[in-house]
């Protein structure tokens, strides 16, 4: 009896993923993540052509996209990737197409050591839709909530803020366009940013050991952030001027073609936002300098329940409009 | 700052669900799976509206069948259910739709002690898809695989086959529907089973003190069975006059609105097919009892690379031309 075509599709594409003993090649129904010491965390995203990303947008950087928003959670949450399950739903199957995918999600999936588990593929008359739940270890409780930000931490941001926004600007045709024309590296420089976030995996470790709150900045710093603080019960003040921002970001800025604002409110940085004492900032920073991604200290954690406050460059409070993305 | 419109969703229709410590009641970018003796058995399993539902199936039953579809899995291969993350995949919120969905995610969830995680939710424009991946738990090195059957052992399915293929030919008006309509019950009970699977998690601690091998049975129990016995590199033979079949198929059947072959090679069952060596053939005969769940010996695992023969009740073998369900 021959192999059914979804069988095929499997084996061919990715059975090669498939290196962890627990994946058995991907010939069972499931999955074992094995007995080890520590938690696990968990944790899922999908991204949905037309929304998250574009259809002509290339198979390689949807892959990549699809797995690094899930491992940019792990890594806030000072977590070791430890495998992933993969749902995608195809209107049909091309080979081209899936070959390039699943190249580029194995390359990802070697380069920071978590390898597919399992998953399901499914045939949809709608858009691509790729659905990753990803899972990482941590010592037993040391899982980097949301909960725990304290009154006097530094607030610290990983890599830069708004590039992923100008990305995505430049994609649709917008204002970030003509301000970038003369500069084709930076152009690119920020479409890859939207299309291909850079998890901080590296830093994992070192925000489990510093840090008393943590998340993925992927919906926008200012609304994230606002997150964080209402479940740790505190409020903080962020200096704008502090907010790390890429040359290519500093240049649609100056030239009047984005605002600060709309930088700090877009969505799909997927850089860490966290809450360190004072007295670990010095580990966080080092750790930043010798993994090579920047740490930026950006504001400090203040007792209080309002919302996050922005201040400019003369300390005056900047009244932030639309602070992050919400699908509905 | 309000909670954006997604966060009023999740908060309103799915924090109730996440009964767990690990789940942080939502607010948190990732769940926790605890630390506890054991290996973890990870699966998904995604539906698609207008390919595993229809749009016009209550949104209860749809909840229903993306959770149990799932546990199914967990069911076959000896698992205690352990949670579940769910990413929701919507054209837009539908206030009344997801309090249908959610509720009945709930109680689908406290029955079978198996609560919400995490989850994502994302707007599609596109069909509803909901994809879930969830976890059990089996002593280290435990789990009941495809590969392991023997020759020798006992093949043996849960409840009876066919009834979803019923459900969904009645559904779409086919052949069962005048077969069936002097009996509303009959036909209420077959849609049931297409609609709403009944993922065997009674037995899943016998199986996994019984069976050598076993698969939940979603796209065809001819199909799936020569996938176990494949991987487990024997055959079988199988007495279709064995098969159990529901008063409500031998009806249809009786009536030649469809066919056994049809019955065996179509989809939807999630019935556990399992490989049992005689010696523990009466435990696991002796758990159905226990859980009112009929075990049912339909053949047995004979040496060889063939895939599996069905006998018809004269003892000879029966073409099977369409043996299992594929997406592509």
């Amino acid at each position: 009896m021959p192999a059914s075509n979804e069988d095929d599709l499997i084996a061919r594409y990715f059975r090669p993923l498939a290196t962890s003993a627990g994946s058995f090649e991907l010939r069972d129904d499931a999955a074992i993540l094995g007995e080890a010491p520590g938690d696990i965390v968990v944790t899922t995203d999908a991204i949905v052509e037309g929304v998250h990303f574009f259809p002509s947008d290339p198979p390689e950087t949807i892959a990549r996209k699809a797995l690094r928003v899930n491992l940019s959670d792990l890594a806030a949450k000072g977590a070791a990737p430890a495998g992933f399950v993969l749902t995608l739903a195809l209107p049909q199957p091309d080979a081209s197409w899936l070959e390039s995918f699943a190249g580029a999600l194995g390359q990802d999936a070697a380069l920071f050591q978590c390898p597919l588990l399992g998953g399901d593929t499914v045939s949809t008359p709608g858009p691509r839709m790729i659905s990753i739940t990803a899972f990482g270890r941590v010592k037993v409780g040391r899982m980097v909530r949301r909960l725990g930000a304290q009154a006097g931490d530094v607030v610290a941001v990983t890599g830069t803020i708004g590039d992923a926004v100008i990305g995505l600007d430049l994609l649709k045709g917008g204002p970030s366009r003509p301000a970038l024309s003369a500069n084709r590296a930076f152009s690119d420089q920020m479409v890859g940013r939207y299309r291909v976030p850079q998890p901080r995996i590296a830093l994992a470790s070192a925000i489990a050991d510093c840090a008393h709150a943590a998340m993925d900045v992927s919906d926008g710093l200012a609304g994230d952030l606002a997150k964080l603080c209402s479940v740790s019960g505190v409020s903080a003040r962020i200096d704008l001027a502090k907010v790390p921002l890429s040359e290519p970001a500093r240049t649609v800025l100056a030239a009047g073609a984005i605002t600060l604002e709309a930088l700090v409110g877009g969505g799909d940085d997927y850089e860490v936002v966290c809450t360190v004492p004072a007295t670990r900032w010095p580990a966080l920073a080092a750790a930043g300098t010798a993994a090579g991604v920047a740490v930026t200290a950006i504001g400090e954690i203040v007792a209080g329940s309002s919302p996050p406050v922005f201040l400019d460059a003369s300390g005056r409070p900047v009244t932030l409009t639309r602070t992050s993305y919400s699908h509905f």
